[in-house]
């Protein structure tokens, strides 16, 4: 296995290598079992797997976790390793990021909903950062989870409109025994937030049960449902100050990612932004 | 030689044919000698050359010439034919440009001047489309005539930030024997306006001239000189409306395309746009 931290080398080596099929995991690093099985799923799908570990300064906001976000680099190698990665790119983020840049690129409208209008600016710069990972690495696959389910979407709809030639696999949520999916900011979470936190997927997972059964119709509907459900700990309890804020509950339909406020319960997607304690947290079923 | 209007054909094709070195020449057609001689180049330096054609929508503002573009398609081929042309990529309009798609490619700042300044969106558009082109075709090198100087500064930026691996070549502006730069819009002009509009050519190279020798030392000195020099045409003669209107005549360092007040006579570049009656015509020394 081979850690390429120069830019100008990694675009030689993969030009050289451009005979042969590769499989892309581009992550921020931090990781974990989730990650994992996207190497996995690479490893028997390509010739040579690839992982990317960049903490991309463009997707995070003013007031975000970009500066404390982890960089367990030693630890993240080790798992490439065991998983028999070819390539780790590590950019040097002045290299990869220069001060000069003025090139964006932007998904209208689907990056401006649910997380976007939270995070103003982030999808442009997932965007940004995830086609200067294809122009070097020139993959024919890339692994996404579905955990992030509108980032996907989103790069979904990039690769289309922009006739890249690669592509996108979504590989579903990895979750912990508990129920509360995977993710590199878990590792934010108190003791006592590591016991709230499943019950945000529990929750959903109600309320997914309900929608199907019928007896949650609208949007509206499963909002009060999740509310309701959660309300002691968004309300907060002897005395402690509310340990669980919703930012968001939407249904949607996972083919065009709108909201749909009557629930078409063959076709539809519940996702959740919230903050466990100071830690935000997103999930979907 | 192949004319190939299927993006999801040309796609499959240039995926095909990635071993050999493709040169790629971007054209909306109208082709000319300024275009053939893009397309010798090409031929030189590469196993297989493509001659993209397509009038490009998004470049084009509200008012502006998209319907009366020249499209003479039989006469393209035929010149694509005669320059040993391998592929024609004349994509379907509605595939290529999907009324669906979202994504935007836009290179800030010195997408905004000069005529970026004249024709909002126009940089954004063209940017977007070349990109598409890159990554249907995935050429090797890209050819593009200097006629266009601020455009393809912006591509060089493009490709630059967004680590695409092709290299952008940049050949002179071909010019007929009067020194008016050839170009597709230059069939708009009737019999009297062709023959004002090499005065265009003429002036700014006397003005280069005059720098060089030290008799223009500022931006202003040169916008001054270059009015004055057109003055009768700017200002109409002979009971006739001005056939010249300057939008803009800017003195810039080809290596940022920053505007230069004070000019440094060993690297400096006159750019001007103007109406000659109702065409719009750019040229730059």
């Amino acid at each position: 296995m081979k850690v390429i931290t120069s830019v100008t080398a990694a675009q030689k080596l993969f030009l050289k290598l451009k005979n042969k099929k590769i499989g892309l995991v581009p992550t921020m690093g931090a990781l974990h079992e989730g990650h994992a099985s996207l190497i996995r799923k690479a490893r028997k799908e390509n010739d040579i797997v690839t992982v990317s570990i960049f903490v991309n300064p463009l997707q995070f906001g003013k007031n975000e976790d970009f500066k404390k976000y982890p960089r367990p680099m030693r630890n993240d190698i080790g798992i490439c390793r065991q998983n028999d990665v070819d390539y780790v790119f590590h950019p040097d983020a002045r290299q990869f990021c220069r001060a000069d840049s003025l090139t964006e690129v932007g998904v209208k409208k689907i990056s401006d909903v649910y997380c976007g209008k939270f995070r103003q600016g982030h999808f442009k710069g997932v965007a940004t950062i995830v086609l200067k990972l294809f122009n070097v690495i020139q993959p024919a696959n890339v692994y996404f989870g579905e955990k992030d389910f509108q980032q996907l979407f989103i790069i979904k709809k990039l690769v289309r409109d922009l006739n890249v030639p690669v592509r996108i696999i979504a590989c579903p949520t990895v979750r912990e025994k508990t129920g509360l999916a995977i993710s590199s900011r878990n590792a934010y979470l108190n003791e006592c937030e590591k016991q709230l936190a499943p019950l945000i997927y529990g929750t959903l997972q109600e309320a997914r049960k309900k929608v199907i059964r019928g007896g949650l119709k609208t949007a509206a509907g499963v909002r009060k449902f999740v509310r309701t459900k959660l309300s002691p700990l968004i309300k907060g309890v002897r005395g402690l100050s509310s340990p669980i804020k919703i930012q968001y509950i939407e249904v949607i339909n996972p083919k065009t990612l709108e909201r749909t406020p009557h629930i078409d319960k063959r076709n539809f997607r519940l996702l959740i932004a919230c903050f466990v304690g100071s830690t935000r947290l997103i999930d979907n079923v």
